[in-house]
């Protein structure tokens, strides 16, 4: 049974979408005025994550990420650049097609565009003016907060303090300095559309509240962004989808992640210590960015830290090699002897591997939890083959491990696993080597066994001597190391 | 300038073909009444190497190969087998199409089969008899030879041996002996088709006539198929084709393949000794077939043995050695010194090497030449290689020789070229174990030293001891050696 944490009711609940076997879930996209940075990617992988559990438990997910390409940023960003502002976005945009590429993230059903729905949005405003949601001054429109009485119940905030986060919009004209825009009147030299209330561009909040009905409805089952987001663009959202549809709750679970911190700062702009997601392919894989997210609950806080990422990378890089070893001695074994006792040994833990890894992801999808499981296995098969034992185990079972592990890691964490694989005459030559330096021990030519021992361990070879003779574990080098 | 000789005007003759920049081509296909066998595979193999250097050469080529699909040979096996002759025929020529695929045969345009065109055939037929070259007997539709008076000019045949040719349709009915049924009236419980002469089917030669003209037009550039087909098929083809058209030649250019015998003996089914490609397969590969193939001139008789084989598996695995070898060195180097004078002989030898394959196949398709051009380059690099200096040869041109062999082999010759390849991983390891080899031979410890190279022999991988120190060249395993 599947359990989300609701960061409106503040509880862990049980997961009933609200109909049968269909999941809607809406995730705030990017505002296309910059490049993704790893602070984004952390958000797109975890939900991306969350979304392949969904589909893996069998719901049919419609999955919905809109793209921000009119905003005060975009515009700004535009007039420092001395271009317009779709190219700003435009260009922008396909960063962030390349990210979703790259990491592997799954596409969403529509990546619904601000500039392609200003009839829908310019049609919910005017519906909440009817309503009396909202006013227009001077061809700006604000959302009458007053009249939306559960307001604050997302982000529990007091009403002092939401005065302060909305300090920037301070303006005189406002009924009530919480009130927020709609549709803001257009200003020279910025994008605008005709509405029923003069020239303007829609406010930032609104879109979501536009993109979800259109494309989910009225009600949807998950509404997911970044912890930054629950004041006051959430807030907001579900003041204008209630007070339009007078159906509550708009979302029936709110999921937040945590932020990113470089050194402990919450990565933005404005800290000039971003990380662009492209740079960071320039010399470390998606692999590892996408295990350093799923290493933490998707609500907790990650730092980041290029020291994290190397640690991320050995421990990664035990993982490829364990299913590399996994493939190639399945592959190549001939005799088919086996023990008996020993097999269903092996077959139960990994039965119990991925019963577990379900259990975790069932709990609020605790990826750390599930990951952990993973290596558990992995420190299990790492001591029968220290003791040579996984001679005794057929072919069939040690693949049907390789597969359950790849179904894990790449359907539904959603990894990659790109490395460079073991070939059987690599597998073959080391076997040589090892004989070689096997008879130098005897020998006690022990400067040219440690010799090789060291030279193994640079190409990724980690060689362990034990009571059952030396034993091989691949250590594949990460795009880092090479 | 191609040359191409001409089994009709017993000439080799430069290559025009009749429009420019399109090449016609018609090749006998199979009748589909057993397996495949590597006597056909020899003939398809030899025309798809030709049709791909005619591409290569940008002409536009229009490829067609027939499938006879109601005839004698399929009736008697029907029968044998208590099936339909349909059945037999689809079974058969889906046994061609697995062949076609796993040989890497290059689709003709069009697979005509006969039994979709026997419209076609009625109506050519009656033409025949309407121009008084044909007439009909009870039902039976036959050529007159005397009426065309070039008969015998492909096969330069004496009436006598062509009456011997011909001793199995003696019918006292007929005006000449040497006539041939164009239309077969049917017999109890065979296919049969309504026509004006009454029920019945083609006969053998018509077909191709018929295909050619409807899918390539009244004159053809090149006519291929095995010389066993030389006579009666192809003169009667000829016979019928000008025949009816009143132009010639039918065909600019008749193309045959030399006979394959196994032990001398031509392979046929009536010699029980018929190697059907399927089993081949699954013991060898399809490129060491394509390589017997083109180790012989078209025209050439091949005398298979499995001794053969062998042998050409021992060469093949030099060729994709060599092409490893290239690939990992230049893809694993780092630094970029180099010797000029080195690199330009290396790169004029390349140059020469693709003139001369190029040259050789330019008379008549001579890839027994072509391919000696190939062994030649390999012979300069594996002399370069043991004095190490292809260390000295920057990446970019070990690229280039790589990507020119590929070209020639994969493109112009038809190779698949799958072979296991060298991982970054094992040339590091082959390093290492060369190196512990080096040591143990200071030490003089022959046995160990001597006991590696074995092993690797074994694995594939030959090590040469030169005056410049130990060498390695791969040998990948073929299929057979496995």
């Amino acid at each position: 049974m599947l359990k989300i944490s609701d960061t409106l009711s503040e509880k862990k609940r049980e997961f009933k979408p609200i109909e049968d076997g269909i999941v809607k879930i809406y995730v705030c996209g990017p505002t296309v005025y910059d490049l993704t940075h790893v602070g984004h990617a952390r958000t797109y992988i975890a939900f991306d994550i969350i979304v392949r559990y969904l589909k893996y438990k069998g719901y049919r997910v419609k999955y919905v990420v809109n793209i921000t390409d009119v905003e005060d940023k975009i515009i700004k960003k535009a007039r420092e650049l001395g271009i317009s502002p779709f190219e700003v976005a435009r260009m922008y945009e396909e960063d962030f097609f390349r990210v979703v590429e790259e990491l592997n993230l799954l596409r969403a059903d529509v990546y619904p565009r601000v500039t392609e729905h200003i009839k829908d949005i310019i049609s919910v405003v005017g519906r909440l003016i009817d309503l009396g949601y909202a006013y227009v001054i001077d061809g700006d429109v604000y959302f009458r907060v007053r009249k939306f009485k559960d307001y604050g119940k997302l982000s529990k905030q007091k009403f002092e303090y939401m005065l302060a986060g909305a300090r920037i919009e301070v303006d005189k004209r406002k009924e009530d300095p919480r009130d927020f825009a709609l549709w803001k009147a257009s200003k020279k030299d910025e994008p605008s559309w005709p509405s029923p209330w003069g020239p303007g561009r829609p406010g930032w909040h609104i879109e979501c509240t536009v993109m979800a009905l259109k494309h989910l409805g009225e009600q949807i089952d998950i509404h997911g962004g970044g912890a930054d987001l629950i004041f006051p663009h959430h807030e907001n959202e579900i003041a204008q989808s209630e007070a339009y549809t007078g159906k509550r709750p708009f979302s029936r679970f709110w999921l937040h992640t945590g932020l990113l911190t470089i050194g402990r700062e919450k990565m933005s702009k404005s800290l000039y210590n971003i990380v662009p997601v492209v740079e960071f392919l320039k010399k470390h894989s998606a692999d590892v960015l996408r295990f350093m997210v799923a290493q933490a609950h998707y609500r907790s806080q990650i730092d980041f830290s290029y020291e994290k990422i190397e640690e991320l990378e050995r421990a990664l890089s035990r993982i490829y090699g364990t299913l590399e070893r996994l493939r190639v001695t399945s592959m190549l074994r001939r005799v088919e002897e086996y023990k008996k006792d020993l097999e269903e040994e092996f077959l139960s833990k990994l039965k119990t591997m991925k019963k577990e890894f379900m259990d975790a992801m069932d709990d609020d999808f605790n990826t750390p939890g599930a990951l952990s499981k993973i290596f558990e296995f992995i420190d299990y098969y790492e001591r029968i083959v220290e003791k040579k034992e996984d001679s005794y185990i057929r072919s069939e079972h040690l693949r049907l491990a390789y597969y359950t592990m790849v179904e894990l890691l790449r359907e539904i964490l959603g990894f990659k696993l790109e490395y460079e694989k073991l070939s059987r005459t690599t597998v073959q030559l080391l076997g040589i080597l090892l004989e070689v330096r096997e008879k130098l021990r005897e020998k006690k030519m022990w400067s040219l066994s440690d010799a090789i021992r060291a030279e193994l361990r640079k190409i990724g070879i980690e060689v362990r001597d034990t009571g059952y003779g030396p034993v091989w574990f691949y250590r594949p080098r990460l795009k880092a190391q090479r």
